[in-house]
């Protein structure tokens, strides 16, 4: 039930009028435009990085023999992203093993001047996992071995290039699990999930990678291994670097290793969908949650009406209960079912008391449930069949998530064909999505920057959890103060001199000079 | 019962013979001495900072007014640290009220090369908040403003100067609770709790403030602010700047507000004490409880038998159970007393018939609750009764953690006054105490570099959480690999060039040169 992306089914996903193509083939760079083009999304002109020789390519199939890939049709979906907004040209495919494999690989690019584009499941929104030009890209698909698991502690230790879905399986086999899941997960790799700070849905409970990360390894642009790939809970010798990999999106070194916290299994799982009138009365049915389900409150996530009537059009699955204005899916995780049952109860029987929920149904069997996680999870498909589709990933005091949605419907009339709202109310994150027909510039001039200005002047955050990556580098100034983008450009030119990994992502095209 | 560590009481604390100093007096150094003396925990030589004139006097009370404090007598407990084991000499403290009275002061003394060592509740066990020479003391103790507390949230902003005894109180009247609790509660700020990124007895269920903490202020050695003080649950905007000040002990910058997530207080609260015959039952028992506990665990600590007696015979208190090799302190925080309780009976049940635990008591009332906790958090006060105290604080894979006690008892023989262990199970952090009559310099060539190298072998931290400070820096690649030191000083020196922040800290005195 659950959506899977796999790579071999990405090119099937979209439909070509989506794709647009920010930069030209190899050996033909566009004319060269000021740094600020039309759209602050679209790619800066093409630095001066060397360009791949067939002198290099003999380097590459040295170290990595077969593992160079550059036949043209195996290289297409690693040139395009997920959603086929954003596509590169690269001619070069490496599928390192090792991460001596990964260090060589960058000293001699280093060396070369040649750039490169970290790629991991290439599951990501903002056009952060493929090259924008020629950029070699270095996946990590075939670094997929576990190296530990205590069973005591929690504690997995493995390769980037783990999917994952099978570190979930093999946990399940082991009475654990990952303190992270989302949609992508049978495709995304654990260190793309890193090196992008990925949230999704067990955050409310488990808190953010930051915390559940305990150690990584990396390899910087020179090829200098950093290793930080402790299995402590605690280690307070010195700054934490391991922080700086953790969100950079690729952009100050190659994660190869993780290792992760990850909780006991629950004995006892229960989800429930419900039917709201009102976005306040669905805050007040969180709160009432959060009081009464408390410790077991794993999950609190929301779509509205017209995410329901996506799901019910273009994937043609039931709602299974009445029409509502707003629908809730609230998971609970314990380790005793009896007592969960009796929480559930409570709470549901008090929000239906007090009529702050008009309907709902609980699941158990584990079918069901994933049926109604499928309500919450499919909606990212669902808009992929609606048309063109505009994506915000917005973090927003909770009270005024919804209030984004009602004021860019109104902002934008007749302009879109949807505009719908769901996401994580126990994180305050909504994803905010608008359809057209088609691609449709005057409909994007009238999003952008007016969704920007909307959330810093509440606050927020441009993107919560989906990153800068290509497309929204150069809004970073609506969530940073100038101070903080400087230190980011000097942190970059301490760890990446030559500026190789990941370009022109997550850093803004021009960065600021310091205020003192 | 709980102890508490007011400034007022800590020159009664200890006693004269256990305070090392240092540094020499102000004016007049000492001789030079290489970098690596005999004791790699002495300090340095002093570095050519210039001292501070009556010029500069005038500049900081035309900013401060009457917050210039050169009184000798109330510079002392700010120059001594709370164990009396370093001692500096600074002959300035500032009490600053605002971030821009903070970014004057360090714009000021980074163009004056004034060496500034920031101070907040001065609790800390590694030698880091004290000055080491004339460095002007810099204190957050006048900033204590609370600036907002977001009830649906659990957000709470504030100053880094509020005590984090005052902020419990504040959030219980509001139905929340701090993420982290520690026995310094009483005088520690959460400035500094976050600059030496604290841990304590929450960390098992709230894991640590790298996740809790969601934003923070600081003032850069220039006197630059950098703003990062958002106060949402995700954030993918770019680097993570904020981590670089968590832990880096007042040596990157200076703190000055923070926003911290802080969980919903518990309907109901149980503290159990057992006792165990063996190290390998305990451990046992924390994987049942684990298991049958679950979301409910709040705290798994533990204590040897010579900690018992060290609390009977010091503070006079009273083990309420029979006697036993280890001791126990289990929390558990839930939503529904009737639910805690029973799984809480389940679980001693199961202990006791499996006969893992042959002794223990349960407390529900908030007077005995505190009873049987201040059995675990006053260890470290009975341990200063017991004479001159060598002080350690490892992480280590949770199955090993006693076996350093064992090891370090055979291997000291009948040279030590004690050798006690307690700490941190669930968070595999032992505390090992070795207490003496009196300072004893051949007992430390015994200790150290033991203690680091058994750690090291064993894959653990040689400072879990109390930090690096003055008295650790130099042990740090036990812990940490020569690149990451390398990265560290690069981090410093571009933070703070003039290295004028929290001198002789953190960082070693020979910094390596990267492998590449």
């Amino acid at each position: 039930m659950t959506l899977r992306w796999e790579l071999g089914s990405v090119v099937r996903l979209g439909s070509s009028h989506r794709v647009t193509t920010l930069s030209c083939a190899l050996r033909a760079p566009p004319p060269a435009r000021g740094l600020h083009s039309e759209s602050p999304s679209a790619a800066p002109q093409r630095r001066p990085f060397s360009r791949v020789s067939e002198e290099d390519l003999t380097f590459f199939r040295r170290i990595l023999q077969n593992r160079v890939i550059t036949d043209p049709d195996l290289l297409e979906s690693s040139n395009v992203d997920w959603l086929r907004s954003v596509r590169g040209s690269s001619e070069v495919l490496l599928r390192p093993q090792t991460t001596e494999e990964v260090s060589q690989i960058l000293k001699y690019c280093s060396n070369r001047l040649l750039a490169v584009t970290p790629q991991g499941g290439n599951t990501g929104l903002v056009g952060g996992s493929v090259p924008v030009y020629d950029e070699i890209i270095l996946s990590t698909s075939l670094m997929n071995d576990i190296i530990s698991f205590d069973n005591v502690s929690g504690i997995l230790t493995c390769q980037a290039g783990c999917v994952l879905e099978n570190l979930s399986q093999y946990l399940e086999d082991r009475d654990h699990m990952m303190p992270l899941d989302l949609g992508a997960k049978g495709s995304c790799h654990i260190g793309g999930n890193v090196a992008t700070n990925a949230g999704g849905l067990r955050l409310l409970r488990y808190g953010s990678l930051r915390g559940t990360v305990l150690g990584l390894e990396a390899v910087l642009s020179d090829g200098r291994v950093l290793d930080c790939l402790s299995s402590l809970r605690k280690d307070n010798t010195g700054y934490d670097l391991k922080q700086l990999f953790i969100g950079s999106e690729g952009t100050l070194g190659v994660i190869t290793a993780v290792s992760v916290l990850c909780p006991r299994r629950p004995a006892s799982v229960n989800v429930v969908l419900l039917g709201c009138e009102s976005f306040q009365q669905l805050l007040e049915t969180f709160q009432l949650c959060r009081g009464m389900l408390g410790e077991i409150l794993s999950a609190f996530e929301f779509l509205d009406s017209e995410c329901m009537d996506l799901l019910k059009t273009h994937l043609e699955l039931t709602n299974p209960i009445s029409e509502c204005p707003f629908y809730i899916v609230i998971e609970t995780s314990g380790s005793d079912a009896t007592h969960d049952a009796e929480k559930l109860h409570n709470f549901l029987e008090e929000a239906m008391t007090s009529l702050l929920v008009i309907d709902g149904t609980v699941a158990t069997e584990d079918s069901k449930i994933k049926a109604l996680w499928s309500l919450r999870e499919r909606v990212t498909e669902a808009l992929t069949h609606d048309g063109f589709v505009y994506k915000y990933d917005v973090s927003l005091p909770v009270d005024m998530i919804y209030q984004l949605v009602l004021d860019m419907r109104e902002h934008l009339g007749g302009g879109a064909k949807r505009v719908v709202g769901y996401g994580h109310v126990g994180d305050g994150n909504l994803h905010l999505n608008i359809t057209s027909s088609a691609k449709d510039p005057s409909l994007l001039a009238s999003i952008e920057p007016f969704v920007y200005e909307w959330t810093a002047k509440h606050r927020g955050s441009i993107s919560a959890e989906h990153g800068l990556g290509l497309k929204k580098r150069n809004y970073i100034y609506y969530s940073k103060h100038r101070e903080a983008v400087s230190l980011m450009s000097k942190i970059k030119d301490m760890l990446d001199p030559k500026g190789i990994l990941n370009p022109y992502k997550t850093l803004p095209d021009t960065s600021p000079r310091s205020s003192n």
